[in-house]
């Protein structure tokens, strides 16, 4: 199978973050051209994300260039909004799959000629950025709604609060930037269409600049009746939170307490135990093999030694001796010194 | 960069999900050999990972073969235990780096021997899988405590649980097969020797074969004077549950709670908020990405479409109003199906 | 000291639990009267509730009669919330002291007679029932809020659910005899008035009768711009539930987690470790005393014996000498049996 | 029922707080006299607590005549451990019913001479101050593990930490005073003697002074078979914790967590839901009742007033509009001060 060969328009935080993404952490994919206004800054991530392999990412200025080159398969846009909508159409023209960052565009009506050109183009080819649908969490919130465990779902809590914003973040960009994710979560999880919502300000923390509406409560009213809240404050001084709690007939689950679902259900609360190792330990298992390989790649090992495993053994050893006898037992190791030198 | 060459010797459970892992999972790395007794489980499983790539895996039927092939950069032992040490003197041989899962070999003495062929080859290339090093509680854990944030470590506390183990899982296999992560957690985190084990056998519970001392608790001394303490309880019934807590003079820190590392310092229990959305949806956008990736691969797009970016701009939209006018406002949405047809 | 002498009004479900509170775990008060249309009621628990006491319980069947009566110095209404009107009235006229169950009257307009009745009375003698203020959870968020730790409080949100309701129970008593609870709540913690209310109502679920409108979602603004919402759900099926999370300027806190007032300030999320064990064991040494004085008053000992100390101070003397020798010891005890016969 | 008279003796620092407790929050009892070698402390105290009483709290001198004195029905001994055996040889020879804190006596010689003279007096007299019988999570763990739902308990595992110790508080003390909880605890769960104990003493904190062995692991081994171990550490730092966790043949059981039982059972980790509001606000209506006897009996209110059952009935008013109409609906509210001046 060969790599899919990937261009990336934008490089700022989130771009740069992607492109770190697709050259080291994801299997089947190669990073091959980069685009942003700030060439240097576009030259120095090609620059080292090209160090050390024999595909160099190269540097095309022109979006447009980078989308149309025949080296790129796939394209990904963490561009400023404002420019999606020509960068996305010229990705349809070209038919290439692309990974746009929120939001699609700057607008409903511009948004609705993209679906329309895709549409007529008769193939599948933009994913939005909705990158809550993969958070592990959420996708297991998701499963256990869609199973009907817990009924019907009737209402979900929801609270998205940031450390800080910059000054520039202005209210509206809280709805567009930050609630977003809610508005996604919410249409996602019920599987239908908002059909109303208000959005109320009360008065605002004092540790944001003048104007500035945050935080902000919003209610969501969808098509089937159910119902959303929304908590976004962008200036919650403490740290990043998302939560979320779904309220349904016969018991609620929540996510974002940092330890998978939560669930009130049958007179309970609490959560699953996992089955067994792989599940708890998969991560542990991926980053090992990983972080082997590429120590071995170096020529290196960076994991446990070979003395590790041989003092365990010892260890052990002395152990189902002690197990036997009901007594304790001294652990008999060489001098390590004298061993290794 | 070439992607590193692996050849996994025993394809078992924990061999396979090592195979699959390579193969699907790690970035630098391809699966190009399996060698197993089971000769139709490793032409199964060789099969399986070869579809759909240039590079298909090969099945060698002689696992020290597999070792010296030229076609293999590097080497996963999951064989049985009593294989390790024929298997690790062959990579030595060879010069390849090696992936040993534990036990390094069946006792202290082989053990030993091997720790002595490695160092008179001169290269560091055997690494044992204790892969709770590269769990990123533990991690998180070990890098709190060597921060001397919380003062001198002075005891550990585990807990190591399996819901239930095979009739044939005896008593000195738990301490060989399940304790000995623990003395491995308890060496690493302290950096230091254990000098002297006691493994107790309370009464056995009643839900496991005659003569199976199950659960047991150990007590741990180290060279430092330091102590751990260990339950393992291997026919637990309810799930798997790791957990540790470091006991230091300033404070105290668990893991396996499923949600980092919570500590008691400071006159307050509880954790680290995360910094921002990069922290809390790494993984999301790591898995963002890979589905994107291989979905593109195969011409599809199973992430969030179009329409989703074009519904959340029009509820935003609307939410922007809301917030100007102080009131519940409409969501002008076109009808999706005269739009997608 | 003399003791308050205490008659209630309507001995339903929670008269007859504040009949058994007065007369059994409150200090300085004594029940003396008891009334209620259903007069065998009234009669089983007065009677049971004299029983071993110097000073018998009396049914009085006249609420006003029972209000009126010289040896009743305090009021309890527990009666239906229609009655509470002309009893308050009453206790005014009687300048007696009166904790009414909510609501205080029917309507607003009936209620702010009462509350004039009572100014002009000259005495403040109406304490409404709004227990929230006295959980001890509760008062440490009302205090912590108000220490101004966390800033100007923003937002409140709160969740009611009950397990389940009546089938009488309609939509506007969810509002009425639940959801005010909340507004109570929110007037307390903010110390303002709820200036604007919005009763949201989600489709309800199915697991009710037709009609009824559960569960609500409300959103409360307040004079002084703060705002809460609050989901109210009286059939959740799981149990009983109440949390409150407040969200001000600097860090959020939250009650009804059942493990006090969890906080999230200044990057951590968390809560405080009690001093000491005069903290920790606060109620334990509570109820140790008051079963003991029970025990004591009938005659008996149900709490730990001297044999329990005696066998503890022989585990101890082992456990020193184990300290001293670092071996196990073997608990010197005598044979119970031939001790006691 | 005549209320018992109880007499202390020793009022330090928990002295003081038994003489506060039966003074003020104990039914059917009434503190009428202390005993103190620091007389000046005892009188203080008396007369503190006589205040506003018609019985007032005498001082005896000799905590033998207390012992004796016909106005005294029951006593506490919250004196030394050295003066327990000869206060409570008085109390059984005056046929008095006594409290005594840990340690029942110094050794257990002497707690055993103690033992056969209550024998031989024919009377449960004697109580032992272990509390953690009475905290209401300790017997709602012993209620589960009697239950049998979780099999024969296997093992326990403690923590008793304390935020700091006095420098006079040596090794010993650490078994006698502190560990000595768990050794009652641990009696009572598994109901059956320790028979064996090894107490380990790590390398101590740096925070400590020289020669006391703190923390300190012990392990206990029960005549059934059964096994517990205690970490107790005196100079913690952070605070105070105390945890007890259960481990049975079909699950575990938690205390400590400030949350009640958490269970690890049925493949589920958490805990239950309370049924409803009595329960969870079981101690709010206690305090509710008591804050209200107490501020009546001076003639005063200090709870919700009538103003807040009135501005609670006006919102909830609205609230039903705001339900019936589905908008938001202004609160109808009086203007306070025109109201009440």
């Amino acid at each position: 199978m060969t790599d899919l060969r990937i261009g990336i328009v934008g490089v700022g935080l989130m771009g740069a973050d992607h492109a770190e993404r697709v050259a080291r952490h994801t299997v089947g994919a190669r990073l091959v051209a980069v685009s942003d206004p700030d060439t240097a800054r576009a030259e120095t991530l090609a620059s080292r994300l090209s160090s050390g392999t024999t595909s160099p990412v190269q540097v095309i200025r022109d979006p447009l260039a980078l989308i149309a080159d025949d080296e790129v398969d796939a394209v990904i846009l963490a561009s400023p909004g404002f420019a999606h909508a020509e960068q996305l159409f010229a990705c349809l023209e070209h038919g290439k799959p692309v990974l746009c960052e929120k939001p699609l565009t700057m607008d409903a009506a511009s948004s609705l000629q993209v679906v329309e050109a895709e549409h007529k183009a008769g193939r599948s080819l933009i994913q939005v950025g909705f990158m809550r649908r993969f958070d592990p969490e959420y996708a297991a919130l998701k499963e256990l709604l869609d199973s009907g465990e817990l009924g019907r779902t009737l209402l979900l809590h929801n609270v998205h609060r940031n450390k800080s914003a910059p000054p520039a973040f202005r209210s509206e960009m809280i709805v567009r930037d930050s609630m977003v994710h809610e508005v996604d979560v919410a249409r996602w999880l019920f599987g239908d269409e908002i059909t109303r919502i208000t959005v109320h300000a009360p008065k605002p923390t004092s540790l944001v600049g003048d104007g500035v509406l945050d935080p902000q409560l919003a209610v969501f009213e969808l098509a089937n009746g159910a119902m959303a809240d929304v908590e976004v404050f962008v200036n919650f001084q403490v740290g990043y939170e998302v939560r979320c709690e779904a309220v349904a007939e016969r018991g609620s689950a929540t996510i974002g307490l940092g330890s998978g679902v939560q669930t009130r259900s049958g007179g309970q609360w609490g959560g699953a135990m996992p089955a067994d190792y792989r599940i708890r330990f998969a991560r542990a298992y991926d980053l090992e093999v990983q972080r082997w390989v590429d120590a071995a790649a170096r020529g290196q090992n960076d994991g446990p030694s070979a003395w590790d495993g041989y003092a365990a053994a010892a260890v052990c050893e002395a152990g189902i001796e002690s197990l036997t006898t009901a007594r304790p037992v001294d652990v008999d190791l060489a001098d390590r010194r004298k061993v290794l030198g």
